[in-house]
Order: structure tokens, then C-alpha cells, then sequence
């Protein structure tokens, strides 16, 4: 389903969306893509995806959505929808099968909350990596990340629940998880050590069929991401 | 309802929200906070207001609140709501009367986009007056919100509707309208010469009711604006 390699500028236009079809932009190794393909598996929509060549995208993808964003959902009507909150919240509203937004005004208001809070976390993963290529001293950064993994791991204590919106997993946990997935890549992963709470909600995440569907390997990862930090990547490593 | 002193460090808790009501906390000058008070008061919602010092804020609303921000909302069963579209969208649920988000999901899609494209207009509102507090060379921001502001206005143009949610004022233009509404005290209304549909719009958002009951005289802003610059809000200006 996404072993597809990437259309770039010059590209065909791919071919129209079959009904009862939604489709999905995508970059194979995008991070706020893989909460769209998270929600996308866990709630069984059948689905195609188109992966965008990012460095040089295609001119009908333009069309479609100006910012060139992925992930980017597309409707067999023709509605275009983008940020990977938006289009995981409209999938969750328009399938109803396995909900994973809860059903009340505050639950769905607490969901929203923590993943505003957790925006002010996914920053480090670029911040990081990108530091430590040009020599900076990033241990501020990294006592930043640090103490924010720390709330994290208090809020588990507090909540007594095995994942952040209470036994199940919820979207807030799908938003989350792929930052987490790049942990080793990013050698961030012994910031776990000091958390356990947080190590076991990803050894649980891990374990998820949505996950396993749309995880790499670690190996697949560093391959793609030495090519990315080179400034050229391949979108297309390993198919 | 909002004529209330703020609340400092070392002031009293509050009294217990009566049932029925809901809380605000908020700071009367603030554009955010101003958004959950535009929907408060288009829906005809019974709140209490409680205005925080800002720069010295009381030890019960950071235990309510740790993250110190307004506007917040409380309700008489103590659920806590931050973020201003956060507060804005459960109201919304939580309030049946004169729905502000359209009830399909791609409508809420479409809403949130728009959102979420705004939130990279409101920035310049600090920005370009701290940069010409400063002395800086502001011409830069100066064209970049003048595009944004371009932008907006074909949005209206090409939609040809009153409002940027249809012909009646949704949610969309209660997030925004803050913002139009300080345009002055900033001196850059004349922005708006280039963009007469905007420049409608703004007038047609001035006459709305909820936008009369939360506004404040240019004057007011003026004197409000001018502490602020120097370092000391005075948040109980005018009262």
C-alpha cells in the first residue's frame, strides 16, 4: 500500500480515487505522515497512497494543496485536507469504527491539550540531530528534552494507565509515537533510562498492529536519514 | 461581567462557581483570551469572568493551571480547558445554542485549516510593534503581512461570501477578529486600503453584536497598549 516510489515534479498525474477510497500524500519516512497512516491502519479505511517527492514535488500536488504539505488526504469529491491533526481528527469523525477521539466535549478537550503540549516536544527531533551535525553544544537542548520527557513519565505516574488517554491507546498516543519510533536514530533513545513509565508505553506502543504496519527498521531509518542530512534524500531507499 | 480588578499573587481564591455557570479566566486586553469571550457571548452563555495579573499570577491559578495562561475556563465539576481554540471548539459541543463550527467534518476540516493558516498571521501583531519599539527594520515583516493580508483577501473574493465561514459569522471569524480589532493601535489599519473585501469583512465583524459586547474603545487600548510597551501593564486600566 505504501511501497510506492515517490512522484516528483514532471510526474503523471496519478489516476483518480476509487470510490469508498481515500487517498493519502505521503513521505515514506515522515514523521507527522505516519499519525495519518497510524489512524489510517488502526481503523481499517481503506486507502491508497501517493508518496511526494518533497525536494521536488509535482505540479498537479501543488494544485491540489498550495503548502505542498504531506500528509495531505484527498476525498473520492475532490475535499483536500492537511496537517496531520486535522485530516487524523476528520478520519476519526468520518469512520466510525474504532473510535479513537472519546465521545465528550472534555475528553476530546484534554486529547487537544496534550497534543499542544506535545507540539512544544516534536521541535527537539529536528533541533537535535541538526546541532549535533554543525558542532553545536546542544546540551541545553538536550536537558530540555530531557526534563520534558520527565513530565511525560509523571503524567503516566499520575494517570496510572498504560497509555496517555487512559488502557487503550487513544489518538493522542498515535500523534505521539512517531517521535518516538526515531528515538534510536536520533541517539536519543538512553533518555528512556530515566523514564520508565514512558519506556513501557513505548515497549507497549511498539507492540501495536497499527504500529508494526507502518513502522521501518532502524536500519532502513539511519539509511534514509544519512542521505537526508547529505541534503539529498531517497525517498525511495529501500523499495 | 468582565469589569472585574485582576487577580494577583497573594489574592484570595475565588468563590465556588455556581452550577450552571462557567468560568473564565482571562486578561481583558488580550486577544486570545478576547476569542473565548466572542463565543461566550454569541452563544449566550452564562460564565463569570476572573481576570488575572499577568505578570504576577496568583498561586490558585497555577495550581488550577500550571502553564499560567488565560484564557482558561473552569467548570463547577473543576474541568480545566486552556488554548483559546481549544476553549472555543468544547463550548461549541458542550453549548448547542447558535452552533459556530458546521457540522460535517470536512466543514470542521476547512474551519481548522483556515486556523491554522491564521496562526501564522498572528505573530506580526508582536512582532512588528516590539521591532519599531526596538528601532528595527521592520519593512520585511511590514510586506510579508501585507501579503498575508492579500491572501485573505482573495480567500473572501474567491469564496464571494460575507464571512470567511459562509454568509453568517462562524468560528473562523471570531478567531480572527481579535486581531482586526487592534489593528489601529498597531497603525496598521491602513493595511486594509489594499484589501477592500477584508476591509468589508472587518466592517461587517464590527457590527456584531458579541464582537460590540467585548471590544474595547481605541482610546482604551491606546493607554492600555502604552504601559504594556513600557514594561507594566496596567490590566485594570479604565475600570
Amino acid at each position: 500500500m505504501s511501497s510506492e516510489k515517490c512522484f516528483a515534479k514532471g510526474s503523471a498525474v496519478p489516476g483518480p480515487i476509487p470510490k469508498e477510497h481515500i487517498r493519502l500524500y505521503s513521505m515514506r519516512f515522515c514523521p507527522f505522515a505516519q499519525r495519518t497512516r497510524l489512524v489510517l491502519n488502526a481503523k481499517g479505511i481503506t486507502y491508497d497512497t501517493i508518496n511526494i517527492h518533497l525536494k521536488d514535488k509535482p505540479e498537479w500536488f501543488l494544485e491540489k494543496n498550495p503548502l505542498g504539505l504531506v500528509p495531505t488526504l484527498e476525498t473520492a469529491a475532490g475535499e483536500v485536507i492537511y496537517e496531520s491533526p486535522i485530516t487524523c481528527e476528520y478520519l476519526d469523525e468520518v469512520y466510525p469504527e474504532k473510535k479513537l477521539l472519546p465521545s465528550s466535549p472534555f475528553g476530546k478537550a484534554q486529547q487537544k491539550m496534550m497534543l499542544e503540549n506535545f507540539s512544544k516536544v516534536t521541535p527537539y527531533f529536528h533541533k537535535i540531530p541538526t546541532g549535533r551535525k554543525n558542532g553545536d553544544d546542544i546540551s541545553g537542548l538536550e536537558a530540555e528534552l530531557k526534563e520534558k520527557f520527565a513530565k511525560l513519565n509523571e503524567d503516566l505516574v499520575n494517570k496510572k494507565t498504560k497509555f496517555f488517554g487512559g488502557d487503550s491507546i487513544t489518538m493522542i498516543d498515535y500523534m505521539m509515537w512517531p517521535f518516538f519510533e526515531r528515538l534510536e536514530i536520533f541517539e536519543l533513545r538512553h533518555y528512556l533510562d530515566n523514564t520508565p513509565e514512558l519506556k513501557k508505553w513505548a515497549e507497549r506502543m511498539s507492540e501495536d498492529p497499527a504500529v508494526r504496519a507502518t513502522m521501518h527498521s532502524v536500519d532502513t531509518y539511519k539509511a534514509f536519514y544519512k542521505t537526508y542530512i547529505d541534503g539529498k534524500p531517497n525517498y525511495d531507499y529501500g523499495l
